[in-house]
């Protein structure tokens, strides 16, 4: 899937919703965990009741590989399953993957080619040579990790690095992977994103949407993390949207746990998918509006305001 | 398994060799293609030929995975061979790893309880969330990251980084991440090592072998990457050897390829195994000749002059 495409589907569905399906065989409703392919049976409702409110699904394999092998298969069934019944989805695969170039070319093969995902997600430690091999795939994309939204991504993400060849002056290490990672891809903006979480300070977001104006930000942590889908919108959007923010355990839980009636599980997966959607619909027409005005004040060519 | 033991196999063996299965279906010999599981039977093999001469093995997911759920069930099966024949071997999941805490409980999870690994390698970018969760299994190993062996290590990991709270003025990221990371793990050196790349500079070994002189450092690079043991055994071992270098292709592969009798691969493999281990134990008493020089000089206790 190309940018455009994706954008398309962001304008189709008034959404920038990503689902993430951190189908966690603890957390899943107990009647499901009776059944052959227990994490599968579970996604399959979860997918059909949230559709139509998002333009993606993330899955992270650790809550698949936790169960070996058969996890594996029940995480290749679900992308087959997306792939077949919703087929103008974006699909992520969140592994966070970082290797010797040998190596991170069968990466690449795994996700690309046989497990048939558009994207997978890629950690920076490692440099260029981990990450050109995702690169190489021509509609498929590398989602790279710049600023992380858990609590100790300040332990080296946050720390500032010196000047460099490449480098600005005392930029902390997330902004000179963002700028150093720019250079790597020869379509920049249309095979590669950032990770940027949204727990993260506002002017943190906002510096690297300065940074990287024309790329899509994946943002975790909105949910269950708690950070502002408004923020995020608020100093991340671009005139292509330019963000998939992701929400996993907020939506796909909604309906599970302690004292809930556990036979709705999907009804109220999508209950809480189509509220997200209903607010980032909000928010895009709310952008909309700014870009409008500003528009009147200084006329120039953009694309979202003719949307709505 | 713990530290001591792994020193124990070390003394035993007079070999710090770790294999690196990264079993390439397209590079095994073309008669084992036809099988099942056809990297299963590599494996089964090549572990049999080399097992005497190696303390450990590495797995690399990534060339499992590229076959998907089939790949992963094969790499299962390698695990669980090894430990049914060989108990005595310390075993390796090389996926690097790095992500929220949450998501971190479900990886080491998968990799300690579900597959039954010693060890699991982990990136440090998102810093010690989402480490910890690997070091609170007993006798298992987080492997850090910290300077790995491929050349564009050099675009992150070499960079300098400011003084902050709990760094050193201008360390290196990489220095960063070794003295950062220290302070994580309340056992310290007995369950967390680092990964050091033997493609680096001898000054960086010396280093980072200066900054924790008690840890084990699991050292890729050497053979067909073209790193030096040698250098590698003069900088970085310490007085419980402190080291596990691995190789992969240069032994798996080395009676594999164009215009060798494929029929003796698992030979040709012992064979390299065999060479490398035989300069391993040159080097390890080359070492200990050298302490036993300083000990004369200058009596402290050290455990290695009893070895040999």
């Amino acid at each position: 899937m190309d940018r455009e495409q994706l954008f398309e589907q962001i304008k189709k569905k008034k959404s920038f919703l990503c689902v993430g399906l951190d189908s966690d065989i603890d957390k899943i409703p107990k009647k499901l965990k009776v059944y052959q392919q227990p994490q599968f049976a579970f996604n399959k409702e979860i997918i059909d009741a949230t559709a139509k409110y998002t333009v993606a699904y993330k899955l992270n394999l650790a809550f698949y590989e936790s169960r070996g092998w058969k996890g594996m298969q029940e995480l290749e069934l679900t992308v087959a399953y997306i792939r077949d019944r919703y087929p103008e989805m974006f699909i992520i695969a969140d592994v966070k993957k970082g290797d010797i170039g040998n190596t991170a070319i069968h990466q690449a093969k795994a996700y690309f080619d046989t497990m048939d995902f558009d994207a997978v997600t890629v950690a920076p430690y490692m440099g260029e040579d981990s990450i050109k091999p995702f690169l190489a795939y021509e509609d498929k994309w590398a989602i790279l990790l710049a600023l992380t939204s858990n609590k100790s991504s300040s332990n080296f993400q946050k720390k500032r690095t010196v000047l460099g060849k490449s480098d600005q002056a005392g930029y902390p290490l997330y902004a000179n992977v963002v700028v150093t990672a720019d250079v790597w891809s020869s379509t920049k903006p249309d095979n590669l994103m950032y990770v940027v979480g949204a727990t993260n300070a506002s002017h943190e977001v906002k510096f690297i949407r300065q940074l990287v104006p024309d790329y899509f930000l994946l943002v975790p942590g909105v949910g269950a993390q708690a950070g502002s889908l408004k923020e995020v919108a608020k100093y991340g959007m671009n005139e292509q949207c330019g963000l998939l923010v992701n929400s996993s355990r907020g939506i796909i839980f909604a309906g599970v746990g302690i004292g809930v009636d556990e036979k709705q599980f999907a009804t109220r997966a999508a209950s809480a998918a189509h509220e997200t959607q209903q607010e980032m619909e909000f928010l895009l027409k709310e952008k909309v509006s700014i870009w409008f005005l500003n528009f009147l004040k200084k006329p120039r060519f953009f694309t979202l305001a003719f949307l709505f």
